[in-house]
């Protein structure tokens, strides 16, 4: 109970900065300004309860990278034996960080010292010219002395502005409180330090039973603007206490993005900073045999905390009132279904139809046709949850618009489409496009 | 100045029908509804002074398709000689008019006999089923009986609410009223009668001069939201009193598309009923050859007007505050720039930036990144107007953000970005995005 009030706070705390925030620059955005202080309405009741994942610690501080008055730095570490796997955005802007990591993972250092993963959040180092490295090493060799590991298993992200220069030396002046607060338990803090324009931390746990015993695999993630992740999203970090070799780990986790980040959308843009990191602490049940049952268990596990995650990050998207799943099946082909699902969920005719709770159906039609997808009108079926909308080339004979708009006001919405040419299908989730949107982003320098 | 006092008393009556629409749905989008009413702060001074084109007369009517009280029809109706060429959307899911003007212009009928256009406002015909090409054959029909033209020469088109029946016996029961309405110097009202969510008609003019006498060009356009045409956009219709055969005019209308038209985008949203038609009435200055000096000086002028026309489209954006011109060089190829202009000029965090007037390049980095194009991060130079903001991978040198910050107070704005990396060149024009569109798009159906 007592960590519950301590969350709370917290929560509310943020809510005044925004507050404070939105306050500075009303003269922009004057409108819509007080919707911004809000938790998201579609936010979990609370942030889940992770298991302590063996053989992994974590800790954040305050290092004042830009944020006053909250934590900004989470840094976690994984004894000898973990192995990393990671996916990252395909952006050709992306940040030295994310450049740092791939380059790491490229030719993953053996697995007999321990790693490290630092996070900031206030600031991308993301087109920051050749300080953006230096600053990387400056944080990975802090990291190294301070810890005793090899720079290659040092691995960094930052989420924040960008284009301005990290102030790499508050990190590094925080590295020796950050490694004496290193505690088993303190993922939730972690997911708090790498918030930005989040309204709540984001935290996924799946406990998965094979013969050999349980696995445990918990996840945090940050994200809430700049989301149409390519290859990855934000920012996610998923632990389990799994022994599973590099290799397989990284094929695990690229699986699953296709279901999970890569299937997000909350405004069309691609961060540069999207990075998501997988790391297999080897303290539990080993897994050698990809096909095994024990393999195949895990990666529904991982899956359901990636693709809760991913979800998380659509329920924060920045001034977001519904949830959208959007479906389409019966394309040509699975490339086509993505076509139409991402046309759907980018549209911001779509996303401001879906804001004002009008059952447009046009509007999707309109998205359809733009997909570059092949479609025939006459063929095509839209239904919003369990209400045929349109069907044989028109509106469904029976639909009931006072039903449908009854619908629409429901926090949590689903649009199908069924193209009626063939299997292939996609499934998109995304959020409506608000006033807040509107607020947040003629407001906040990113 | 009789003249002018009553546009503006039109203009007025517009708005107070919005502030009425707006009012009815204030639940919605409370909070900037007070923005949506207002002419667009980029609009012209004025509705320009159009020529009488010989051989074409222009009606407009009151059918009461949709908008109580005010015009909603025009009829433009070209002599025996005139040629006709004709651009479309698309869209897999295009309305019937388009379908049947593509089917149409396919094979042009002889210029033996006169033309006529109809367009309706306020209804979309599209994703109307069957029922779809029954109204544009109910139309066409009756536009047939009452001017005497076969049905090949007459062409239609609608714009409005999509899915909806057309009630197109309204149409048929006012074209007496049309025909006895046609005059040489109706294409204001025309210009009027086809405008949905727009805040101002929209026309433009060029006169040629040749050596054998002037070529003049008058045309009128509609459009506001949905815009990021695909060979096309929204409607426009441009006359000329040349004489120039079919087959030369339509490679002359599509020559010009892709610096106008097909070069702007207020959402990125494609409507199922974009049409551009170009008319000849070969009453004037004939041209045989594509080469002649009469021939490249008539598309000069054509391109004015269609760039004026695509221009007056963006700068009535839905929400509209910026009109930006996007300009990319230095990339590897044409299809790139064009890649990184569009990615740039339908970011919606790029927009609400620049709704918020910040000179926020970091979203500008963000949008090269994700465009797909070829980019390098240290030879990427970015500026606002004169103002070099980024270059050698990182902020100018002489970077000042109070100066840039000035800059982008202006209603007019030049993003310009370099990739140094070859000859490829673009330019996109787009708006900003603003409260202005939320409220607009949460409220009306279209």
């Amino acid at each position: 109970m007592a960590k519950d009030k301590k969350k709370k706070d917290k929560t509310k705390g943020d809510a005044k900065a925004k507050k404070k925030a939105a306050k500075a620059k009303t003269a922009a955005a004057p409108v819509a300004a007080a919707k911004v202080k809000h938790v998201s309405p579609l936010a979990p009741a609370r942030f889940p309860d992770l298991p302590v994942i063996a053989g992994v610690r974590f800790a954040s501080v305050a290092a004042g990278v830009r944020y006053p008055g909250r934590t900004d730095v989470m840094l976690a570490v994984a004894d000898p034996g973990a192995t990393v796997a990671g996916a990252f955005t395909r952006s050709s802007t992306r940040s030295a960080p994310v450049r740092d990591c791939e380059a790491k993972l490229k030719k993953p250092a053996e697995a007999t010292s321990g790693l490290a993963i630092l996070v900031n959040s206030g600031n991308s180092n993301a087109f920051t010219g050749a300080r953006g490295q230096v600053s990387v090493d400056e944080i990975c060799g802090g990291v190294s002395a301070t810890l005793g590991l090899p720079g290659e298993r040092i691995f960094t992200a930052s989420t924040g502005v960008i284009g301005e220069p990290l102030p790499h030396d508050r990190i590094v002046a925080s590295l020796e409180a950050l490694t004496s607060a290193l505690a088993e338990d303190g993922i939730e803090g972690a997911a708090r330090a790498i918030m930005t324009t989040d309204t709540f931390p984001k935290g996924a746990v799946a406990t998965v039973e094979t013969e050999a015993g349980p696995i445990r695999i918990a996840g945090i993630a940050k994200g809430s603007g700049m989301i149409a992740p390519d290859m990855a999203t934000m920012l996610a970090y998923v632990f389990t206490d799994a022994a599973i070799p590099q290799p397989m780990l990284q094929r695990m986790l690229s699986k699953t993005l296709g279901g999970s980040f890569n299937a997000i959308t909350v405004d069309s843009d691609t961060s540069t900073s999207d990075s998501v990191m997988l790391v297999a602490s080897g303290r539990g049940v080993a897994i050698s045999n990809g096909r095994s049952k024990e393999a195949r268990a895990f990666e529904a596990g991982l899956m359901d905390v990636m693709r809760d995650l991913a979800h998380q990050i659509v329920r924060d998207g920045e001034g977001a009132t519904k949830f959208v799943e959007v479906r389409v099946t019966g394309a040509a082909s699975d490339a086509d279904a993505d076509k139409v699902a991402r046309s759907i969920a980018n549209s911001p005719l779509v996303k401001t139809a879906i804001a004002g709770e009008d059952p447009n159906w046009g509007r999707i039609v309109m998205a359809v046709g733009k997909s570059g997808a092949e479609a025939d009108r006459d063929r095509l079926a839209i239904r919003f949850g369990d209400i045929t909308v349109a069907e044989n080339g028109w509106r469904a004979e029976d639909y009931d618009e006072a039903r449908c708009a009854a619908y629409m006001k429901q926090p949590e919405l689903v649009i199908a489409v069924d193209l009626g040419l063939g299997k292939g299908q996609a499934t998109v989730w995304t959020c409506d496009l608000t006033h807040g949107y509107i607020s947040i982003n003629a407001d906040y320098r990113s």
